[in-house]
């Protein structure tokens, strides 16, 4: 079937995915050629569904990110085999949304489409906005018209539309599928809709950079949030392609997979032994892994269960201890998605189900600046007047 | 005189600067060492205060920030000679301050510090905690006890001590100075005070990046908010140490200083043809830029001049629509900083004193996450019921 704007199959409904023809490559060469490209996720070019000239059309161009060797962190755990965060937060608009959003837009380009669009409460509305701006295209993001003003204006800067819709997330949901279906919709591309086979691809590049930053080496386990699943799975497609390439080692690795407690449909099947994922209503305040129908559940429970990994969740207060964790011992503010990973991270060590003598690599997708309220109660250690009597009755010297 | 932990001359109390000595360097290898370095500040090592191993120690490597061929914002501006935006906003706690903080740190750590600190309203305080914690250094940063409190967690979360001060920002700065001179600050790293020589260092790694990234070539015209005005004389300083290093060609460059018009008393100098700056009182809406009596004023005066460039300010009005018209044509969301270089950019070419033919740069040092109440008025653009009707009705086809 030839590349296209289609996102399901026509027989049989299920999601389409991209396939690729590896067999002409030269492994040296590859390398060398990936080695020596730019610092963004184009470097991997040729093992997505992009133009080969693609790094010279107007993208945010995300990606390379930084591969923290967390040492500190790693004291605290309890973790001896080397332990890694890769931050995303460092990406253009500080989400790893930027990575698959950068995709979707260059499939809306080769599709002729004018309108990038998306429904979306957070993250994913400052990617897309950011993205069309930098492209020249129109840009147009439906969100819950009574969204906090904070990520209204995040999301508005880029000058793009952006829609309220009077209803909850689910209406601007089904509204969009609607307007996906009508003449309305033409020329639209909705990033994670009708483009998303191309949008999803762009997780792989977690896989690659976090490869060939630990020196072209395939890590021991990673642990990966989940909010539809894409991610995780996309992960896993990439670390299998780069074995498949010879760009590494063909050994095993673990994924496990991250929840909040109030929204943990994957962890719980995966505890109950289930092949299905029941949906649940969510109530956490990792919001933005707080979907609670997942479309790639069973997936992801296929690949924890074939790597030999786990899918655990952590609660609301164990999420806010870990995003302080991770500032306080290795500088990063983390987003409430990176809270959950690094407290799942401590949870699994804990239970005995993380080994810690193994490389280990924990995501952060996102961005502390972006959930300022999980951490409100942060506040002043000390108050003092301006004179060093003051200071000194403080217990500060 | 050796290096140590000295920042004002013993005869005159003029401010220090750190000397080198470059005779011994052969250009070519220089070029080919920093070209294999990280993708971080410390790929200039050989030309920055730092061990030679520096690399390879915990701290949060900031640096290496895109240089944004910006050809939307160019058309607008109706610059055709090709014009970049150096985007900071990419460092780990997004501002320039990572830049700075870095250089510290290490000076920190060389005369054996134990504390990292610094008084801040802002930027300052996140890039001090962040690098500290990285680092395992204790931190403690002295701010205004009455600051907002989204400001408050955004230093906070780093877990040092953050403590407030009954007075403003004026009674802060006076405690810190007296705390330097008393015993009780032994073996405090102030890295804006005592340890200022080497912190102000880093700013010459924008420079050194700015030129890499274009090739190893000079631009022709820098646009460079001012707050101290130290980070224009050392991007300056950075400028001509490629030029006498051999990496770029010697030849002329002009460098524009950007300030708030409610913070201007280098741009009223400058327009006045002093040669020295008179103090003001702060009001603007572009806090990171609010130094009211700013220490490298004349010798920003000096540069402006000897290079043929100017300092301009622009109100705040025009910061936010400034901001807003990056974001819009670029997708950058900057700081109050960004908003003041690319409105003093606009006003500096509609004035015919910026050549829109030459290549020009232009720098966004901080993250608009940060500053989000400047924007604070930008909202949805349209509110629909969740159907096709109150779509089309809307005039969204």
């Amino acid at each position: 079937m030839p590349l296209g704007p289609v996102f399901a199959c026509e027989e049989c409904f299920g999601p389409l995915e991209i396939a690729y023809d590896f067999s002409g490559y030269d492994t040296e060469k590859l390398r060398a050629r990936i080695e020596a490209g730019p610092a963004n996720i184009w470097r991997y070019a040729p093992l997505l569904p992009v133009p080969a000239d693609v790094a010279d059309k107007p993208n945010i161009n995300p990606g390379w990110t930084k591969l923290v060797k967390a040492d500190r962190l790693a004291a605290e755990l309890g973790v001896t085999g080397g332990l890694y965060v890769k931050d995303d937060s460092g990406n253009p608009t500080h989400s790893f949304k930027d990575r698959v959003v950068a995709q979707a837009l260059e499939a809306a380009r080769a599709f002729g489409f004018t309108t990038l669009s998306c429904s979306s409460t957070g993250n994913l509305a400052g990617a897309v906005g950011a993205a069309a701006a930098r492209a020249g295209l129109r840009s147009c993001v439906f969100i819950p018209h009574d969204l906090e003003q904070g990520k209204v204006v995040m999301a508005a800067v880029y000058g793009g539309e952006l829609v309220g819709i009077e209803g909850n997330y689910d209406d601007v949901n089904r509204f969009c599928s609607e307007l996906i279906g009508d003449p309305a919709g033409e020329g639209w591309g909705f990033v994670n809709v009708n483009l998303r086979p191309y949008y999803a691809e762009g997780s792989k590049t977690l896989a690659y950079e976090i490869c060939e930053q630990l020196g072209w080496r395939l890590p021991d386990q990673l642990v990966v949030p989940i909010a539809s699943g894409s991610q995780l799975t996309k992960i896993d497609k990439g670390l299998r392609e780069l074995i498949e390439l010879g760009l590494v080692e063909d050994r095993p690795y673990k994924i496990f997979g991250a929840q909040a407690e109030g929204c943990s449909p994957v962890s719980t099947a995966f505890k109950a032994g289930h092949d299905v994922v029941r949906p649940q209503k969510p109530d956490t305040i990792a919001k933005s892994l707080a979907i609670g129908n997942p479309a790639d559940g069973p997936y992801v429970l296929d690949i924890a269960r074939r790597t030999g990994g786990a899918v655990e969740d952590v609660d609301d207060e164990r999420i806010v201890a870990a995003i302080k964790l991770l500032a306080r011992t290795e500088g990063i503010f983390a987003e409430t998605a990176g809270g959950v990973t690094v407290g799942v991270t401590k949870k699994l060590i804990e239970a005995g189900v993380l080994d810690p003598a193994l490389t280990t690599v924990v995501l952060n997708t996102g961005d502390g600046l972006k959930t300022l309220d999980a951490v409100a109660g942060t506040g002043l250690t000390a108050t003092i007047r301006p004179n060093l009597d003051s200071f000194r009755e403080a217990g500060l010297a």
